[in-house]
């Protein structure tokens, strides 16, 4: 098997996917009435404004893999973007990380305020779970508390919400390589990975298959994060359309601050080609979750 | 069929179905290690530290209307209360409500801080979701999808997160009767229906049945605000274990400003006897949730 990265296609085919997610939480996340409309505004202003929606392109395209009914996919990696959005507008918010910028627009709680969008996320939140159990998401009622669990097991205090904290109180403690490596494993591989077997669970792959998948996922998930490392010492707020320098400016322990630059760099690399090889087993079916690992890699913001 | 409320063995039984609920509360949501054990010490203090239990109480009596094993019921009871106490911890954020007190103790920002506060309410929504999809909830995948499904639709944007956001809003606006209903059955209804009905999808009860829980769960709902509209007006802080006149220093339309103390106080008690009513059709079997009817307007806190 031949196989080349090209980033003009790829670019091409997650602005395409990234639109079809969007579209789907469109329709999951109705326009609603009444006094109490400014929530579903707010919701809806946290999870259509953009991003590249990565962990969405991860859903589709694993579940690709299993000849998945591209409609069920669509909505749990709806579903998947809506816990992730949930979680910047919590994460955002003055009592936690205090920004104000987000995808190069005002944050949930500057655009609305603090209260809508709290309330915001948990709404983001308490619907992911919904439309992982309405029938749509897949014939089989053990296919859908599958997924259940899982994300809950993702986003919860051993993943997505534990790493948080765990990120909060980083700067009391002076984090290791290997204490860093578990906050990233939860803040954010929790959900990656979950985007990755999600396709996964929903194919009903075998469990071969699934720990391909999990290698994957722990990989492209660490080289994720430090590329978020290097990025935010090396490009600039307008580039990131987040606010950058921020880590420095805490004073906090990432793979960057404990590697050097450069070391975080190759490291990122070497993650990459570990991610891609976990991917053998598929043949050329995977082409775009490689596609995947070096976009990861090599992206700018 | 002769039946009388005992205000004294009802208390009894009411003590010790809380303390079931907590007791399984507190193995659900174990202590933590490492550095971000702060999260769980603040979802432990939002969920253990005590309250009434009226959620769990109803959850594990109409389960046992339809014989379902009480170690299933007592794991739906818990994560309902999880929900219940997740949104305490948000209401009483400082951006929301900003209350200092809950059950007679700091709420849960006081105690930690803010950021560990919202933290800990997310991660108490993702395990009530957690706990309803794994395995020992129920042998039946179906069974356990639809408490998924029920939850989330009476805890979203639909449900009480909704209705928080319409309490937010509601002194912009001048809410009438029928207005102020909706945010009830949004913003308490929703969860007490879902811990009425749970009972029913453990016991795969008949639609016959369903319909009779709903109808009580609705009556039940709109006494219980009814009720504790009154308290807020004629209890004192230090007999409610939350601050009391808010709603009128805040100016807000509550069914007692609406409709007066006396007329207030004798719908509750219409509303007790429809909602007995509805219970019929469950012979003896439904006396402790006539109980729960009469403790619900008798209640002095």
């Amino acid at each position: 098997m031949t196989y080349q990265f090209n980033a003009e296609t790829f670019a091409a085919r997650l602005d395409q996917d990234a639109e079809f997610a969007t579209r789907a939480m469109d329709t999951l996340l109705p326009i609603d009435n009444g006094p109490e409309a400014r929530l579903m505004e707010a919701v809806r202003y946290a999870a259509l404004l953009g991003g590249k929606r990565v962990r969405p392109y991860l859903a589709l395209h694993t579940a690709a893999l299993f000849n998945v009914d591209p409609k069920c996919a669509l909505r749990v990696a709806a579903a998947i973007e809506m816990v992730h959005c949930y979680s910047l507008v919590h994460d955002d918010l003055p009592a936690m990380d205090d920004d104000d910028l987000r995808r190069g627009q005002p944050t949930c709680h500057i655009k609305c305020d603090e209260a809508t969008a709290i309330l915001a996320g948990d709404a983001l939140l308490t619907r992911a779970f919904e439309v992982l159990a309405e029938d749509g998401t897949h014939q089989d009622a053990s296919v859908r508390i599958e997924l259940v669990k899982e994300l809950s097991k993702s986003a919860g205090a051993l993943g997505m919400v534990g790493g948080q904290m765990l990120d909060l109180v980083a700067h009391q403690h002076d984090l290791d390589m290997n204490e860093i490596a578990r906050l990233q494993r939860m803040k954010t591989g929790g959900l990656i990975n979950f985007a990755c077997i999600s396709g996964g669970i929903l194919g009903k792959a075998s469990d071969h298959a699934l720990n391909k998948l999990h290698g994957y996922a722990h990989d492209l998930g660490l080289a994720f994060q430090i590329v978020d490392d290097l990025l935010d010492v090396t490009q600039s707020t307008e580039d990131l359309g987040k606010r950058a320098g921020k880590d420095e400016e805490q004073g906090k322990a990432t793979f960057v601050s404990l590697m050097g630059v450069e070391n975080a760099r190759e490291q990122a690399q070497v993650l990459r080609d570990q991610a891609i090889a976990h991917l053998d087993v598929f043949e050329e079916k995977a082409n775009p979750l490689r596609d995947m690992a070096h976009f990861v890699v090599n992206r700018v913001s």
